[in-house]
């Protein structure tokens, strides 16, 4: 059973009203909700927990972790996230989801700015399937329609993903890798576009099949025990 | 169940008496074997069975199809090779075995002549796994040490992997991508270079187990049903 | 010195009043003069040329050969694309245009079928720049806005290119990844998706300053003789 | 003319009297002139210098920037990193030399460990030529010898690199990726395994040959000025 921790910051949900009445128990909830339905162990933590909601023993049991920030991605403590980085290189997953571009777990991961263009007039996205055959595409159709998103628009400064399995259209001009896929060590990241906080996106279905699809994906592999350092030779060696 | 068929040229472990040795009903009955050991159910086929035992029925019915072929590549049949080719496009797993290479089926989908230096002196090759995360390298240690094999080295003449999982290193002086994966279409390839007919390299245990990795990996996903062709447009268009 | 081979069917602008009136002499003339102009070497070649004016002469003084065909990818000669297909791998550069993706040298060098979706009612396309450290993303601005373009939409079936420069915007409400760059064997392929016969695209300065980048990009780079086959030790192997 | 800065740490050559002599003005001095001879404007700068030698003028007027740190890397103060990291994603090439994978720099751009196996007896390295075609190969043989070096051994805990160029074999066993291409934003990073202080490495002038092939690919383009942030719509967006 793949053990899930979704993290949320889970401000706007208590600072803004419209958003409180999307999300009550926050966004957090629902995706965790799915993912029990699905059959995995989901647990959720916050900015606001101490220590983040994010404990050596959290981590420790976590195969994989959402993570949703926005607002107050400087808030999240440097120790915590020297922790998460940690633990993605030895084997946790991470999917990182809409502005969470901008957390500096990812923007440590990926080794450049993450910026992006940005627009919020909650316009039509269009995600197409590029890569059919990758297990985050399975039981989907052609392409996903959200009806309301905010628009994030190329140059997207991130490095060429490993496999990129969305493109996402937007109604206002702009294209944007929005399914991305890395290998990081022992661990893998996938970045997912949707989800703005002002609209309903965590309750398609669409979306958050995507998101299950992610976790199993990211699920640690039990690989070998990297090791490093000094090393004898395995092959006798004369130097002349 | 995933459902393999292992395919296998055959002529070697008829026409010379240590091959036979090695494998008396031949290098794919020992694969097929491993496979249904761990829960798939597996067929084979050989190049001298009625259409090389790969019928339109047992293409349909197969997940993933292994491949060897060395000393007869040109007498596989382009009709054949073309439902292979087609049947990958469409979803099947392909795994290309050493001398697999060479083939029809590789080098049509590779686009490339697929070609590499070679040497035969049952020299040692020991295989790095270079993405530890990947699921085909579930289960096994930092590398894989064969004491017989023989050398194929590069320039090997393929595509840049999508991922790169393992390269060889040869006693005499070469080195070698030996486990190559690609998407192609909805369907997943990987080349896997051990094997050769003259060494009992198909007895060795991890040997085999990447092999069931790579089968579990190649599996189809019930991704999007893709099309093409002429489109009407999914939003209004006004040309002017 | 460049030396470049623009080639062209060349059928259209024959048979099409709006399409001769758009290029008397052909694209290819249009294409030549503009290479011309930045100090390149530009003869061109169509099909109804003998041996498609792809001389064994030709093909040896090409050092990037540019390729557009459309509704006569049939009547290309497999001889001949098997020649043009051997100077790729060598090390000429090939540059395929629109609707080349369906052409016989292109599908050889990808191992795919190369379809897609598409639609003619002559909708705006607008070209994202993804990679602008590469250089044929020399001299632009972050995209390229073409008024009037057939569209073409993902799922493109085509292997993960080696490098994504371009992912075009149609207002239609598809995404494309229309400026691919592939590696294959001692040659460099470019796919640059935007010129439909019927409308002026090949007259904007800036398609040609990108064909004229993808040119620079492509030419052969004089790296090493590649040699295969049979190979005695580097190093003294004892086998035991 | 392209205007490179060689930096090094220059320590070695300070206090062990085998590296001083072989070279006697630090390795920088080395792979400057030979820059120079090929026409390129090359400066140095050194650990000990103020500002590490990487003022804003300097950083400013450089177009590629070399990099070689070893046992001092925890004495490069953060700022300078930070104005290094920041030149190179506004389009800067980077070019790091053998130990130079633990340098804070490539770690920030990497977004891992960077860690590898390693060994220091001098036993053989051969790196072998994978892409013949990359600009970084031109006028290369098949393989490049060194005689005498350090081992680094995967698994070398690197993103899978954007091109890879280089994969070494080790005297006692080990392989080792050893050319390796990154896109970051608009500059382009190349690490290049080769250069232990206490061999004579960088007089090799193959290893030079190399190294000034990378400045050359790493060079600035003239791409599009990517601008980032909140964005008006390029095309009419009625939200319902």
């Amino acid at each position: 059973m793949i053990r899930v921790t979704v993290w949320n910051e889970g401000r706007h949900e208590k600072t803004n009203e419209h958003i409180k009445k999307l999300y009550p128990e926050g966004m957090h909830a629902v995706i965790a909700k799915y993912l029990k339905a699905q059959g995995m162990e989901a647990r959720t933590a916050t900015l606001d927990d101490p220590e983040h909601g994010l404990t050596d023993d959290v981590l420790a049991k976590t195969d994989v972790l959402l993570w949703w920030g926005h607002m107050a991605h400087h808030e999240v403590k440097d120790a915590i996230v020297e922790k998460v980085y940690n633990r993605v290189l030895d084997g946790m997953g991470l999917i990182c989801l809409h502005s969470a571009h901008f957390s500096k777990i990812f923007r440590k991961l990926m080794g450049t700015t993450c910026n992006l263009k940005w627009r919020e007039i909650g316009e039509k996205e269009r995600l197409w399937v590029i890569e059919p055959e990758h297990p985050i595409a399975e039981g989907l159709g052609e392409y996903v329609e959200i009806e309301h998103e905010e628009m994030y628009g190329e140059r997207f400064d991130i490095p060429d993903p490993d496999t990129l399995v969305f493109v996402s259209w937007f109604q206002g001009g702009e294209v944007f890798r929005s399914g991305c896929c890395y290998y990081r060590n022992q661990g893998k990241v996938f970045y997912f576009r949707p989800g703005h906080e002002s609209y309903p996106t965590y309750h398609n279905e669409t979306v958050l099949k995507i998101i299950a699809n992610a976790v199993r994906w990211a699920a640690p592999v039990k690989g070998p025990q990297i090791t490093f350092g000094n090393r004898q030779p395995l092959e006798k060696v004369e130097v002349s």
